[in-house]
């Protein structure tokens, strides 16, 4: 049987809504993921000044849940702010940003967060963000009750988006290192990018870095980028990524997801052509950035296989899509590029 | 008490819906102003060739409502219509567009017009709009009537737009001079834009040219640009203006409103950093220009305070928004930049 | 009488509303053409791995119909596929793309195929497409039954868009030739686009280009190109076309009709300012490219005038539109430029 | 006889060479001016923190010469110094810019100031020049002995260049007015730009704004621009202006001139197919900005209808040229478009 | 031996210099092909109204030289001139544009022409340019005498430029046709350029396009265009190509040679990584666009295998440069990708 | 006294010549500094197959000096070449690029090489420079004798340019580390650009990233780059650095140096307004690049303050100016912002 989670824990509370008997389409089975019914799961104003909440990062917490969310509000400020939910559905946000502790002065100031991602790593949960330090680059930190944040040193020099920490370390030659996958850009809407891959042995300096995968044609042609932390299976690391295409009125945010190698994680095991999902529901087709589908969380139950992604809906509210591990690393295997 | 309206008269017929029991949001206080709630007030094809009514400006006439509307016909030609109503929410918009009445043949054609904001000046209603004259520039014009308008010098060169006229002189130093905002702009789709104050002693000649505000980050990062003409109240000028931010996908226009200084009105006294409305509902949101909310008129009553606010949706339809002329100061001041 | 329709033959059952009492606007009459109720006719998912179908052409087969579709895949790899309609309202279209038949090795490839016109000539069916041959071009084939399509030279070098033939040769100066309108191009997301006119002797070599008509302010400002193949009438070649403006959120495509010189069809008769259809209906705004109308098939019941035009929507699902040809004869005489 | 000098006087000490005996091309005579053999007239390097000195004017002053030069210095900031010279050849030129008197304290700032013109009129010398005023705009201001140099009001609103003042009033229907041309243009490298024509009672305020020229083909296809102020000729007023092409390396300026009508002077008489000046003299192709021949004053003689004309070179030294009046009046009017 | 001239005649009194005994660099050998001592070989302003003489073409005529020449005049129109020259260094240039009669009214007008290319076929010489019809496209003429020249129709549609005539028919599969090189491309200074290879029985409908070369990194990294009609050798035909790479400040064009195919002349055999001349002499680097060296025609003597390359040198003045046919067809076979 | 060096040794044969008596412009002393009399110092073709040597490093080696010479071939690709010089005036530069020794079979593949520095540091010389690798990135290697060279991890993600290392390691809070200014930049002519600073312990991990200073106006407005590894003195690290302003004709590199803090070299010191050098002699003029003056070496005699820079011309050729440390401390200082 393939895909079987390695790395990760049971979660009988997972947010979960079975398969629809009918697809969208002609076929019932066409679709290897599926919306939640009730969405958008995170409205844009849930917050007291929050005009939108989207591309926003959960894990499973005491038995429950807690996230940290881009919530930009009325001024079009982004900025990360905690919350916390019972069933991964219902969410309570904070209504003020994380203030992050900065035990060190000379740690970079932000002029702006968003698109944070969140994972528990050996001891703590770790956050990775797009930070505004003279150009967008990647800020970390720290948590262990989602109330208090350690701000860390910034990983990489600008201009670098969308950075994805591995749950474990990987090991070469003997050397154990953090490893996290991340996109180099420009400083404006880059209309290039690819994935890559870096290590460090303390979060601290970051190196060999390795290319891992260029856009592909399609709704993949543009530019590619890592969503969440990559999922450990029998298979491979399981990446959800976004692409993007251009069309004559703009940018299109589609997402699928990819094979990688275990040992040699900027390997491509297996890519497919097609995406999985892409907006066509009315909230993911307009809003502040009409036809934007971003997934930046996902939560997964190691008994059933079962996953569940949060994504950015038009850059406004949240969405979420149900799967099963086992089929989709199967999907991924049969309609690899 | 805060922010009396100065000039400006009673308005009983004012067209008024009381703020709703609940906001948008999570605090059914957090919107300053809230929607009319049979939103678009004038949709889009209203007259016989009209592919779009928007970007449209009213003022109260013998006990009722007159105004001159932007209507693009299905050509996409852009004009400007008259039109009449009984209570602001009703409208009977001509046909026909406005024919100016040209008493000197060596004023300047018009190859198109938009956008027009309308006001009482001491004897006459002034229109100022957009005008087509070897580019986009300002186009003046009056009437007493709605029905006989004519036509007077372009105040402005080239490349200029979002004129607004202050209903009364301004006095500097002994000299009374007729005033205006407007936005240099240049011959397209302009990525950048700032408010200017000007002066003239006889709407001929104009100078004293002023520099007003610029963009100042989030959803005014772009270009900002007045909307209807100033508001005179105890506290300062009161100013709403729309804000562009650039999204990957293109220009999103949201509005608030600014304080300016009574005497000097080219200083600014408040600017907020949120927005007041933005492109939320599918009529903003979806249209020939998506994520547009565009001010360009409104209706004070001195006597309550009360305030409606025409304003283009989506370059589609004419929403209205009300709200209350103190409070909104109060909101300027309190969350000013 | 005008408009009578020359070249075609009595179609009983064309696809068929009557026009709705009350038109979108002021005046029930203004709207010269009008939307199926049950739009769009095709969704966006209606084969296998669809992601949208749209931009597809159909013709009257067996006292039927069929037709060549532009699917999309859920890769966004674009590729023609048959189908066959009783009705021309409820369509069987094949999963699996066209796959031509080429008789001579030399022929070029194709890395992808969009935009497809169907129409019959002399003794069978020719398709022409947008092919992708080291970027954008014409590719054409020919059928007698829509299960064999055999690949015919390319006949234009890139870059080149929307080929329509015409259903019969032009005579001039005693030569008859073949001919047809298309549009040259850039190699992307060309921001300019006239209609040209060419000849053929024997649908492999072209030659005598022709310019015909360029971009004309307002709805067809940026682009024009021509869309289902021309309609003999007495009064001219009937063309619907499609034209784009360019708004500062990008293109907006709508549609018109023109009328052309019989005998030199590179001569414009008449051709309207206003536009028929532009996108005002949520499929036509929201999808994977917003605010397109893009016309490429037409049926026409030569009895009564009827005529019934397929069109892409928001290139994502497609739309019909009925009208009468002798009324859009006469609303494209009364309103020429 | 044509082209006589109207408004001007005699100035037998004007910088001269006679005609070369041979012409660059194939036909002595085919050149209408002729570089002064010593050119360039000013280097780049002739004040102490100069990196480059152009775009200069220059009038008679005391028997003598006096200009305001464009001196950009070392840090690349660009600024105006004054300068004598007994010949209009060698010059003295200030090491220090013009520290502008400004009497009034609400005068708009300057952040650097380019491209000056000075002209005699009425009483006094008056300077035009790009001004920075959160764009680039025109500042003015006078003199009457080149050291003190009085600030006066900006006349336009940005964003507005080559300004070039008339050397007396203008009457029509009676209201005598100050006039100039100016060229409208974007806060950046404008791709586009008209000459303007506007009036003024008092140099505060300006109106009357008519459209002058548009670019026309070929070496001014891109923009025109005013150069010197404009001479008062029985043929009309005598303008040289410079237009722009852009080819794939950028763009390229050269100069010709145009005949404007004398009473309104927004109507042009005769514009030349062919400009007079390009640049391909080594210190035209090679500099800061290659290829740039720009004209910003004229000195001309009255009694011999002699002119010398300064212009830029390269955007880095200063050229001379020299020509007749009369000449080249008839070749204005031989070589209208 | 290699690359001994096929198709071609003795030409005894081809321009001629022989090798200098030291080359440009460490190497007297490492120049193949070497510039004519005297150039450029045709001055900017030989005519009487030329601005430059460039990218022109010359054939032996008569005993002696004839030849069409892109003259843009002072107002920088693109036009094409006949000149004739005993030798081929001395031209006589006529000061009037060729003046191309038109047997039928109905063949197209043209804006502008240039880059002309002709070559001797059958019984006449075939002119062929790029040609201003509703944009650049390919123009053709024919003559016998460089007297009287006779327009054709436009072989090809917008947007194409840089066509090269064969010198005889290519037969396929018992077909035999006129064949040319081509290059399709935009409305503007096209930023990319492929090769492509098309066919006619007439001279009038063309088809068969094949795809030839496409851009291949460093000086030919932008886009390739054919330069003078391909030379018939022993070894396949030798074509002569200009290459652009795009550095910060502008296009830069280089050329080499590559050899194609003798039946299937769509098929490359083999084609260099280096250029053989690239602009490095000041009249090469300087003019009316920096940094072009532009091949339009070639002299070629069966006799000797000497070759002269006239090419256009900062699209302003004619170079010439010298080789040897069999030592150009080793080296690019020695130097292909 | 200012301006001592203090990390460098004594260097008696540093290629040198006294400044000369006048200067460039009207005082002998506003050169800070002056070229080499027989500039270029190496010329464009010097090596058998190369089309440009310029932007080139060198080192004393052995009581001479050697180098890595950026030489693009006559491909135009780019690669790193290895010299060596008596004198560092003429030198012999290896006709074949270096061949890096890649002891460990995942580092990453090289597409280009171009723009490298050298520097000792402890034990031997590392070398740094732009490379290919999925865009431009950092890269880097060590060499002891100029004829073997290891390759090394690359430092940085893409992309980034512009790498200068620092000769010793700094310490903070007790941790030294090995230390590199760089400037993160995008994937083409990158139109924006700040210098950074980074450390690691061990040159394959890299952290602390600090941003050190931008763009500021002037020369210097588009992008500022480190250029040669600083220059330790008394007073600070002594930094060359060019900056680029961009003209409507394209980029203008020129170069000046500025004054960085000992122990945080991202703290900047002093940094002056005016430019060094910038682009006027022909050969910094006109070449593949025009207007380019690019250091990236430099020779310290420690002993008597004398510094010769070597500096790319055009992106051509290699100049070669002198100076004297303690003169250009004192100047930085005198002349910062």
């Amino acid at each position: 049987m393939s895909g079987i989670i390695v790395n990760g824990g049971s979660l009988p509370n997972i947010p979960w809504e079975d398969r629809p008997s009918s697809g969208t389409g002609s076929d019932p089975k066409k679709d290897i993921m599926w919306r939640y019914s009730k969405n958008p799961v995170i409205p844009r104003d849930l917050t007291l000044r929050s005009n939108s909440i989207f591309n926003s990062a959960v894990v499973p917490f005491k038995n429950e849940f807690a996230g940290v969310f881009r919530c930009d509000d009325t001024a079009r400020h982004m900025d990360i702010h905690a919350g916390r939910s019972k069933d991964g559905i219902n969410w309570k946000i904070d209504d003020e940003p994380v203030k992050f502790i900065k035990n060190n002065p000379e740690l970079p100031d932000s002029d702006y967060k968003y698109d944070p991602r969140v994972i528990w790593i050996e001891d703590r949960y770790y956050i990775i963000w797009c930070n505004g330090y003279n150009g967008p680059c990647l800020g970390m930190a720290y948590t262990n009750d989602f109330e208090n944040f350690y701000q860390m040193e910034n990983p990489m020099m600008p201009y670098n988006r969308n950075g994805a920490l591995f749950p474990r370390k990987i090991e070469t030659n003997g050397v154990r290192n953090y490893a996290m996958y991340s996109r180099p850009s420009d400083s404006g809407h880059t209309p290039f990018g690819d994935i890559w891959y870096s290590e460090s042995p303390d979060f601290i300096y970051w190196g060999k870095h390795r290319h891992v995968m260029s856009p592909n044609g399609g709704w993949q042609s543009t530019k590619v980028g890592a969503g969440p932390c990559p999922i450990e299976t029998t298979e491979g690391w399981l990446l959800f990524y976004h692409g993007v295409l251009t069309s004559c009125n703009g940018f299109v945010y589609s997402f699928s997801a990819a094979l990688m190698d275990l040992d040699k994680p900027w390997k491509v095991i297996a890519r497919p052509r097609p995406y999985i999902i892409n907006p066509r529901e009315i909230y993911e087709l307009a809003g502040d950035v009409p036809n934007v589908t971003f997934p930046v969380a996902s939560l997964v139950d190691k008994d059933t296989g079962k996953v569940a992604v949060y994504y950015g809906c038009a850059d406004t509210v949240t969405g979420l899509v149900f799967g099963n591990i086992s089929e989709i690393v199967d999907w991924v295997k049969k309609n690899k590029i």
